[in-house]
Order: C-alpha cells, then sequence, then structure tokens
C-alpha cells in the first residue's frame, strides 16, 4: 500500500480513537480508502510500510455544508486484501460504538462500500472484521464523489499541456453538463447532469489493466509505479511505427498527418529483426502508455461530441498525475476536437468512487470542531 | 507472398505476355498488387512460392463500364520488397511496350502507385526496375477500389454475424454515404459520399500493425497469419478481467454489462502469480485480436453516429476473413449502436488500395475479349 495523491507528505492518523468514518471501493486492481479523523494535527509515523494522505474540507459549500474533519486517503492491491483488512483492524476504522452506519439488523456495523468487491469479498469483511458491507452503486459513487470534489474543494481540477499544472476555478452553476471519464482497471465514460443525474455512456477495456497486464508480461516489472516511471525515460519511437516510417521519412500532408504522428501503435515490432529482448522496457512502457492514453482520450472526446460537452474530467488511479499520460489525453482532445474540448484531471483523481460512497452516508456531519 | 482472398484457388497467370496492366500499394508491413490479363485460362502452377488469386469483372456497370479481363491479386511483406520486385520482373508487369502509363519525360515507363511506400521506395522501383511510380494519394485509392467493388462486383459485401455470412445486394443509388474503415497496419476512417467525394474523418494507430507488433513480442509466432491461426483456440477469459472477476461472478445488472463482459483487456495479467511463460500463446492471441477488433468496433461505430451513417464498411488486411475478428467487429458495432448500424465486409477486403490505384489509370480499357 502506498501514497495515492501527489505532491503531499505521507502522513497518517496517530490518534485512532479520533477516527469517525470509514468508506471503500473494492476494484479490479486496487482497494481504495478513505476514512476522515476530527484530529487537528497528524504526525508523521517513520518506519510504517502503510501510508496515506490528507485532504482538509472543513468549508461549507451550498450542497456540502459540513465538516468533514479531516480527510484521509489509503489504497492497497486488491489481491492483497489482507493486507487492508489488517490496516482497518489495526486502526480500529470499524469499531462498534462509532459514528458507523448501524443497520436495522440487530445493530450491525456496515461499512459503505462500493466497486465490484463489494460484492465478490462482502463474506471476507464479514468473516475478518465483522462487519457488513453497505453496498453502494458504483457509477452514484464515481459522480458523487466528482461532484463533491468539484464543488468543495479548492484546486481541485486542473489542466495540464506542455509540462503545465493549471488550475481551473469551477463556478458552481456552470458546472453541469460533463464528462466523467474513470480510468480504472477499466474505463467508464459518464455523461453527468447534476447530482445523482447521470447516464453512463460509454466505456472501454482498454484502460489501467491493460497497461499494467500488458506491461508485465512485456516487461520484467514488479508494479505498476515502476513500469510508468519507466516510461520517463522512454522513446516510443523505437516500437512504434510513424507515418514517416511508412512515407519515407515526410509528411502525409493531405490528410493532416506529420511524419511523426504515430501510425500503428508497435507497428515497428512486425520487424523480424528484434525480439522482445532487444527492446528496451523503457521504450515498451512508453509506446503502451501512449496507446492507451490517446485511446482513451480519443473515446472520450468521440462521447463528449455526441452530447456536446466541453468539458471532459479524468479520473481513477490509472493517471496517478503522471505528465505524460496526462499530456497525451489533453493533445488527443485537443487534436480530435480540433480545441473545441478539454481535458481535465482531478488531484484526487483516484479517489472518486470511495469519496463518493463517503458522502453517500447519510450522516456525514461527524467532525468535532 | 502469399493468397490474399479466402476461399479461391491459388493460380496465376501462366502467360505472362498477356498481362497488362499493374498497379502497387506499398504500405506499412505488406505490399498490394493488382494487375489485369486477357488470359482466358490460368493454369495452375505447382511448386512455385508465389500465388495470386483472380476476379474476373467482365460486366459494364453504369459506372465501369470497361472489360478488365482478368484481375490478379498478389501480397508480398513490405520488408521483402526484393522478392516483389523480383515477382514483378520475373513475370514482366512492367514492360516497355505494354499499355502502360507512358509520361511525357521522355517516354519513361510508369506504375500507378499508392501508399507511403510509393514515396520511401521510388527510387528502388527505378533503380532495380527502370520504372517509375506514378503517385496516386493513398485515401483517393481506398475510396475509388471500395467504390469499385461495390458496383462491379457481384457478392463482395456481406454481414458477417454468429458465423453466418450472408452476401448483401448494394443497391448503387442507394450506396452514399458510407462508412469505410480501412484496417492495415493503422487504421483509416473514411466517409464516403460519392465517387472522389470523401472525407478522413478519424482513424486510429490501434490495427494490424499493433495485433502482429504485440503479437509478435508476446509469442513465438513467426507470421502473422500463424498468429490469427492460434486465436481459434484461444480463450481470452484467462486473461481478461471480466466484470464477474471483479463483482464476484455476478452481473452489474443496472448498467447492463453482463458477467462475461471484459472489464479490461489482459487486466488479469496483473497477478502476480504468472509469467508471461504461463499464458498460453493461443490465450493471449485470442485477448489482443478481441482487444484490436472491439476498439476498433468501437470507434467506428462512433463515427458513424456522428455523421449519420448506417452503413460501415471494414476492409484491410488485417481482417483477412476471420471469423473471429469479424464477429468481434459486428458485435461491437450492434452492441454500441444498439442495432441501428451494421458492420459490413468486402471479400477483397486487402486490395482497395491497389484496386483504387489500379482504376484511376486515364486509360484501362485494355482487354482483348
Amino acid at each position: 500500500m502506498d501514497s495515492g495523491i501527489r505532491g503531499q507528505p505521507e502522513e497518517r492518523v496517530s490518534e485512532v480513537d479520533q477516527v469517525s468514518h470509514l468508506a471503500v471501493d473494492i476494484g479490479g486492481s486496487l482497494i481504495k480508502l478513505v476514512y476522515s479523523s476530527s484530529n487537528e494535527t497528524s504526525g508523521v509515523e517513520k518506519g510504517e510500510t502503510a501510508s496515506d494522505d490528507i485532504l482538509e474540507v472543513s468549508n461549507g459549500s451550498d450542497n456540502y455544508p459540513i465538516h468533514y474533519g479531516r480527510l484521509h486517503f489509503a489504497k492497497f492491491e486488491t489481491s492483497k486484501i489482507n493486507d487492508c483488512l489488517e490496516f482497518i483492524s489495526s486502526k480500529q476504522l470499524c469499531r462498534s460504538g462509532s459514528w458507523h452506519h448501524v443497520t436495522s439488523d440487530n445493530h450491525r456495523i456496515a461499512i459503505k462500500a462500493t466497486g465490484g468487491g463489494a460484492y465478490k469479498f462482502a463474506d471476507l469483511f464479514k468473516e475478518k472484521l465483522g462487519v457488513s458491507l453497505d453496498k453502494v452503486d458504483e457509477m452514484d459513487c464515481l459522480v458523487a464523489g466528482a461532484n463533491f470534489l468539484l464543488k468543495a474543494v479548492c484546486q481541485e481540477a486542473f489542466t495540464y499541456m506542455d509540462g503545465r499544472e493549471e488550475y481551473v476555478q469551477i463556478d458552481h452553476n456552470d458546472l453541469y453538463p460533463y464528462l466523467l471519464v474513470n480510468i480504472g482497471s477499466g474505463v467508464s465514460m459518464i455523461k453527468v447532469d447534476g447530482d445523482g443525474k447521470f447516464e453512463r455512456v460509454s466505456g472501454t477495456s482498454v484502460g489501467g489493466g491493460t497497461f499494467w497486464g500488458l506491461g508485465r508480461l512485456l516487461t520484467k516489472c514488479k508494479s505498476f509505479d515502476e513500469l510508468l516511471e519507466l516510461s520517463y525515460s522512454g522513446n516510443n519511437r523505437v516500437i512504434d511505427m510513424l507515418v514517416g516510417d511508412i512515407y519515407g521519412g515526410t509528411d502525409y500532408t493531405k490528410i493532416g498527418l506529420s511524419s511523426t504522428t504515430i501510425a500503428s501503435s508497435f507497428g515497428k515490432a512486425i520487424s523480424e529483426n528484434k525480439e522482445l529482448q532487444d527492446y528496451r522496457p523503457e521504450d515498451v512502457s512508453r509506446s503502451l502508455l501512449r496507446m492507451i492514453s490517446n485511446n482513451i482520450g480519443q473515446i472520450a472526446y468521440l462521447n463528449a461530441l455526441r452530447f456536446g460537452l466541453k468539458r471532459i474530467f479524468f479520473g481513477g488511479f490509472f493517471i496517478r498525475g503522471h505528465p505524460y499520460t496526462m499530456d497525451t489525453i489533453s493533445v488527443a482532445v485537443q487534436f480530435w476536437s480540433k480545441g473545441e474540448a478539454e481535458a481535465m484531471f482531478l488531484r484526487h483523481e483516484g479517489f472518486l468512487g470511495a469519496l463518493g460512497a463517503f458522502v453517500s452516508h447519510e450522516s456525514h456531519s461527524l467532525g468535532t470542531s
């Protein structure tokens, strides 16, 4: 388990008894946790393998007039769900007698849970922690999480182009409609028209699970982040077939394709002269990242166009604030829309679902300060 | 070099002096040749490594009132262009004194050529064969080739679903507009409004070069066709992460995703318990083919939707009449369009560009019978 939010110190709640709220989002690859505490200060506990990040949400917007105290974020690989259960247990994130949702069924403790794993692992949570998972629909949560962030958190949304992040002030009265693209293992594309008003209009199976799955098979990388890190020093032109490779170095100007446009992702790998081991993992990672990011950007744009949506927010744990990913998505949206549509990113990109489950709690006015 | 058209015997022109016309389409992966002969019968020459297929186009439609004699089709890998040059030379397909286009520049012999290689290899053709390549725009040729086939050839277009090919009679007066999706190394999507009236509206770099490039890196396959053949006995569910894998075997009914829907292509490969060698090449090939075919079908549908096009014709050498490829594309178009749009395939799918270059010749009334 590691830190999920960029540019934030690794911190954790040191006073477990001040934890007051927990929600989980269990996806195909990752489990995301959001929990709140009313603790004013939180100490960095060194030597721990677990860490999380903190967001203070103390302002009251029109729609979220609640004081949440401090929100903490953590993530685990779904394949290591026992680490997650141990984390929840050791921090006593689901103790009886706390704020947790108590169902009518003999005062069972229940925690809000979303994602497919809320179904798949319900029995495991019951067995190991003695808690029920109170299931909340995945799309409902993604939308609720995004709306929450866009309304309640300053400097949440930003554009990214040519290496520059630029925060965008969102006018709450001019937020809808927008396209929400959540890139987890797979990708969901949701047209959002208001609080709780949305439709999942599209998606693609070529997402974060594809990057990491294909990346693992093609390289010796041991983690998603290692694979992503490799891409920084990679050169996709070693493996991708460019327009110039086909046209002998010249552009195909008539249809607006420059010689450096990728004609075929991984198209140079058809060469009989090279095997997998002859390619640098850095270049493989870069080509893969480019292929997947560009494809998502293109499909997102086509769906935005279909519904006349000017703004596309990209979230999900695939992105991880990675410059090349964001740049590729931004360029794809700009290229295909001829500048009409704009890609935006979210600082808490990976926790939309978990945040949505968190705010879905009936009583969330739990802070003490 | 091998046969490019399914279900046709491998034949070649035995009387080279009756060859009367040649056009080439040099793509990133393959060189496609179309040439005509007026030979009434053509013998099968056994023991040859080269082969080609034959199409008789002797009917005169309103738009193509010309007798072409027999059309022959052949293909070579672009990396083995010398084999192609030798084939042209040995069959005397570009002899002086024949019908070939003679330019004003001192009666140079020129042959119609399209694709990026018409630029890249122009000097090579000049040097080795003494012929100039008379370059014709790639998109012009794709459209001209498709229109030619749809108008002049009976039983050219067909739908494919659940293992059944069904030929479609095309009404010449109700052909336009349509979307032409040509899947070569990369993919071009062209809105066709009439003869010579078209616009390249989209495309994707995830095409045939991606299938073969990634497939080569992931398996020990020695050819595109070997990789394609493997997919017949593969099971994509071994590597793809399905909705049921995330949701514990259940559907995600609320948004219409069944448990067998692919949530993440190659998503199961994120498991730490398996390395590349633990997966069967058959399953890898199947997942790859499904991912790419489905993605193309989806992007094609979104573009057809954008322009209100009901018919989408898929061509290009990626398809090769492969049932699973066609089925995946058909299902993708049907699924995303909710049955509103229909995928159609072309029997001479791989030769659109070469045929377009062929018919672009100013004087193509060359048959003797």
